[in-house]
């Protein structure tokens, strides 16, 4: 993007980040003029460098703390010998140095809405040291991890403004990620997502039906990948991507948060073993895994039909200009077939 | 996508194409096993090879039409010196041999609801020359493209239970072309896509709010980019991806379909224009461009407040966690900016 964006007028370069919404498809849009000054190492031609050398230039490596930007929390806290750090993200999509704002404003004869673009994007580094992958960690350090998101979340939650936290991780450029180093990432946001307002209706829909939570109700032998002792992960029924997986919690809870230190590793158990049937069946793709929560400040009666899961997806085709359009995605891959390949890769009981 | 999915249980091969919808996401999805046989030109190691040997592999080319899946039909009609071709798709998304679907089943004990995939899914040969891309086109043979998109469409409206038609086009490998000799394609839906019901739900929300179609009233100097008798090209005011550009008729509009062929001519200059444009400032990027209309079936209130435009997006960014997870998407370019860098490309008048 650097070479298109630095075409475009000056005045993005002082500029504020901004939420938009316009008339026509009324969905919120983060307009982040700093996201444009993101540098990627996988764009660079540099010839390649030994690991000692990509230790000295990841900030993310142990040893270089300083070359990020400000650190919220490490673990084990005050730490020089830390397993996982939190910082905030230099290029930030979202600010948090504006003040929180009000209700969204309708700007002068333009079609559409606006709010300013307060909010915070963090980056969780999952390891000290740069050629570890998270599928290389012990459960026991991913729970590290996982834990690291919810205590950051109940920090945000705080925030009365702060409405939603996305978690995310990129895996691989094609991804999106810039930096190879592990990684992931939260954005905390003043508004309620498109995706997240349009789940929680479903939700309400099926419970105002049935009397019951649609994600209590999904498992279905068909569609199981395997199951630990809180958890069970599994391709849903109309998955978006080939080879989506789900790993959901077994007994109902609406949110990510709430996860204590003992299913924290359970899951960490859980997501090692998705990742390294994935890595081992579909030769390591790029990879993005994504949590879907509840709003921060739910209500009573959204506790009780909401449910949080945890969305893996490798990158195996592109969105085009169908997928743009309609929203629809084609899918070549059937879940069940998808489900029973997953299954039965055999893992090797070492790694 | 060939080597994951050959390793996917054999039951794909004879299966039909399906379209389901899970009860937590509640968006239709598309599974097609034919997709997985697509093979891709950009992803064979294949030596260079001449224009020459281009032209005899490449099915698109005139000349080679037998190479083709069936013609829907050619322009001119019945002439071997044809300038836009029609056909069905080789790897359809959708099947037209399948009888139309009744309403959606809910499947046995499965989480979600499912319709068998009837479908039409065509391609439109841009040019017979393979090195000629759209941008090269005279606004005459342009138009000649879009007459063929709205002659294909009043075909399929013939179709009862065919509810909408999705017009698109991908260029390049990254924008998800498979293929590079210039044409788009179109898919003819049993269902209204997510991206449309909503798209048509704010429109009716406007319309009972202002009496206005919000597209009528959508233009805005700030926004704006060029202008031509029937069309103005402009960025949305929260535009969803960097330097994306809208194409929208000046007076009120439901259907593309019903476009004539002196607008088309216009819409093809006004098209050429933008595509050139973006080709200077951005370094030929892939591309897709969607024609977003209303459903076939409309009634007299929904044309009321429907109102038909192209969509451009050039391929600058990359779709990764946050934006998969949330529908919520990151713009580094504000929309003002992008307008006026477009609107101040100097295109030389030949071309």
């Amino acid at each position: 993007m650097a070479a298109t964006t630095s075409s475009s007028s000056s005045s993005s370069g002082n500029r504020k980040p901004e939420l938009r919404k316009d008339t026509v498809s009324n969905r919120w849009v983060i307009f982040s003029p700093a996201r444009a000054k993101r540098p990627s190492e996988f764009k660079s031609n540099s010839p390649a460098v030994s690991d000692q050398q990509l230790h000295q230039r990841c900030p993310f490596c142990i040893g270089n703390e300083h070359q990020c930007a400000p650190e919220i929390f490490r673990v084990p806290p005050d730490n020089p010998d830390w397993t996982v750090r939190v910082i905030q993200n230099l290029y930030p999509a979202l600010s948090r140095d504006l003040p929180p704002p009000g209700p969204a404003r309708v700007p002068n004869n333009l079609p559409g809405s606006v709010l300013d673009g307060f909010g915070f994007h963090d980056v969780i580094i999952e390891t000290p040291i740069h050629s570890v992958q998270l599928l290389d960690l012990s459960p026991h350090d991913i729970a590290q991890v996982f834990l690291a998101h919810t205590k950051r979340i109940h920090q945000l939650a705080t925030h009365h403004s702060i409405k939603y936290v996305q978690v995310f991780k990129n895996h691989g450029a094609s991804a999106g990620a810039s930096m190879s180093h592990s990684h992931s990432q939260m954005l905390a946001l003043p508004v309620i997502p498109p995706n997240v307002s349009a789940r929680l209706g479903n939700m309400k829909d099926y419970f105002e039906k049935t009397g019951k939570c649609c994600v209590c109700e999904i498992q279905h032998e068909d569609l199981l990948i395997d199951t630990s002792d809180n958890f069970f992960s599994m391709v849903p029924y109309a998955a978006t991507f080939p080879f989506e997986i789900w790993i959901v919690p077994r007994h109902h809870s609406a949110h990510f948060h709430e996860l204590d230190a003992e299913k924290a590793v359970d899951l960490g158990r859980l997501l090692k073993l998705m990742l390294r049937k994935m890595s081992l069946q579909l030769n390591n793709p790029p990879f993005n895994f994504m949590i879907h929560t509840s709003p921060l400040h739910s209500n009573a009666s959204e506790l009780a039909y909401t449910h949080w899961f945890l969305q893996i997806v490798p990158q195996l085709t592109l969105t085009a200009g169908f997928e743009i359009a309609t929203g629809c995605h084609i899918n070549p891959v059937f879940p069940e077939d998808a489900a029973k390949v997953l299954r039965e890769v055999n893992v090797p009981e070492s790694g």
